[in-house]
């Protein structure tokens, strides 16, 4: 493997970009909030608890069902701040565009911004923009960032995930990556297979109002990586060892034949409109009747259960060797068990 | 000219930047902080006023003399946060790299950015990373985005000049821009040219505690567009003439001579560490003083003053027909004046 140079690897969310993370960035800029590896950093600006955010978006087709890289972007940053229980409230936007670009492409991809930071609530307060000469940027990156403040007494972190906590997820997974990919690569995309691309924040009020605070543990949104990598981090994070059920994951039948034709995983496939929620038991259900309220939820389910890693009862019927604690295991609908790992490589560049 | 497309002259920074903001940009996203316009919105987060900045850097090339485009990322977005008298305390760094880029390089740039928080007292708590395929962006791009605190009784805006105020130019103008030129075109670079970047936060800090709150009317970090075009934006947004002189303008010699050369007004060309003070003139003295005591203020100078658009005193010995109310005016070395305009097109692609 080429180790001098940068690889699209690096970019996946996966592994080898979580070895870069650690190996060359933390220690360059060693303080505690980064090291939390969150999707927001949690800042203290005088007392007050305020979540903050980053993302680039380089999505390759700019346009596709369900979306383009403009409302992306929004809903991206938006829920970001929101998985750290921060309401988002500004947003900042820089654009790099490539000379000659179409204006009145421009002009649909801001557009669809506005319409995004509208639905979001946020507003957008700040923004650059830089034009390259052409051959230099392929049409328009996108960079948005974000604040939010976070209500007293919500503590959500990767960290917190703890024996007995339900893992629900809160819709169908897999379609953003599977449009992404079948509408670059000209596959025809089956009705009914789109995007997801959705902004969570209102979703995450009303789980954080319905509930007690402190039993709503962990809440992420699997993006690049998708449901595995991030249940990956989390596991790590919280040094636990999560156990899911294969039969319970939602998935659309023509998003599973795509991943099936094409050798996916849907475990490992991008999500842009979900979320992954770890809560107390005596709340899942509470969550998950919240969460189908709204549209984007209809489809949440219960996918699994946080074990301590000292309890073997969540190894039944496992085999295979890559077993280490703190793993990820999936329940196969055949009734075998797997490791489900991190990401390794590169599944889908420029998926956001 | 093509008006369909997007043309490097959207990214200047001058006239043409200014109408695609204001045409496309400002009206999609309508609110009274981005409609403010200047280098950070000012946002009110539970009663604690914090400036919001965003800037992607997309210099070519990535090394220079006197840093590279990871110093400079990071200074420039303190320096935009400072502008509002915002004192900056955490920022974001989003990378968009290369498939192939070298690891090595990118090692170097991290740590240039290390070095730049720390000299500039903020933490970096949030990133991105995202690796493209070779060809689809050029080696490396940063976004970098932060927030600060502006203490009470600040209050600094682009809006806030006044007839009498004095301008005051913080050093030598012109450096960065014509160090990043001569450097891409592998033209000779005398000894002692070299970028100006520099975190200008200290600098702010000093000038807002040594003279009575209200006294600062405006700072402004004259980056993109220059002098010229900055102190056009401040006309502009406070409805006031601007008259400066030539002779009283620092440029250093070997500038000035690569300038004339090839044909660049050292008032257009980028800085990415000097700044516009307008200030009270009976603090002018006393600000000036402070600059100086700063490393990268030691050739601070008053460079004019500011007038009301209704005062014909500042119109002195000028000739030409561009004059319109709100113009900025140049006294030159030779006596005459003329109307120094926004820049229109742009002159420096990917200066910063």
């Amino acid at each position: 493997m080429d180790d001098k140079n940068v690889l699209l690897d690096h970019g996946s969310g996966g592994k080898i970009a979580h070895s870069m993370l650690t190996k060359m960035i933390l220690p360059l800029f060693d303080n505690p909030l980064l090291a939390k590896m969150d999707d927001s950093a949690v800042l203290d600006l005088s007392g007050i608890r305020v979540s903050f955010s980053t993302d680039s978006y380089v999505v390759d087709p700019i346009f596709f069902p369900g979306g383009n890289i403009g409302d992306l972007a929004v809903n991206g940053t938006v829920n970001d701040i929101s998985m750290c229980g921060g309401d988002p409230l500004y947003i900042s936007v820089a654009l790099i565009l490539e000379e000659g670009f179409a204006k009145a492409e421009l002009s649909r991809i801001l557009e669809s911004m506005g319409e995004a930071a509208k639905r979001a609530g946020v507003m957008v307060v700040t923004g650059d923009t830089k034009v390259l000469p052409r051959g230099k940027v392929d049409k328009i990156f996108i960079n948005t960032s974000g604040v939010g403040i976070i209500p007293e007494g919500i503590n959500l972190s990767g960290s917190n995930a703890s024996p007995g906590d339900k893992v629900i997820v809160s819709g169908t997974i897999a379609d953003h990556g599977i449009t992404i990919l079948s509408s670059r690569e000209g596959l025809g995309i089956s009705p009914g297979v789109q995007s997801d691309s959705a902004p969570l924040n209102g979703m995450v009020k009303s789980i954080l109002n319905a509930v007690p605070y402190g039993t709503v543990h962990v809440l992420r949104d699997p993006t690049r990586g998708g449901v595995a990598t991030t249940l990956n981090e989390i596991a790590s994070q919280s040094n636990v060892t999560i156990r899911i059920k294969e039969e319970a994951i939602p998935v659309k039948d023509a998003v599973r034949g795509t991943c099936e034709l094409l050798g996916f995983d849907p475990l490992y496939v991008a999500n842009e409109g979900k979320l992954l929620a770890i809560v107390s038991p005596e709340v899942a259900e509470d969550v998950l009747r919240v969460v189908r309220s709204h549209e984007s939820g209809r489809d949440a389910s219960v996918i699994g259960e946080v074990y301590s890693i000292e309890d073997a009862s969540c190894l039944v019927s496992l085999s295979g060797a890559n077993y280490s604690k703190g793993s990820v295991i999936l329940e196969t609908v055949i009734g075998g068990a797997r490791v489900v790992d991190m990401l390794t490589g590169e599944q889908l560049p420029r998926i956001c």
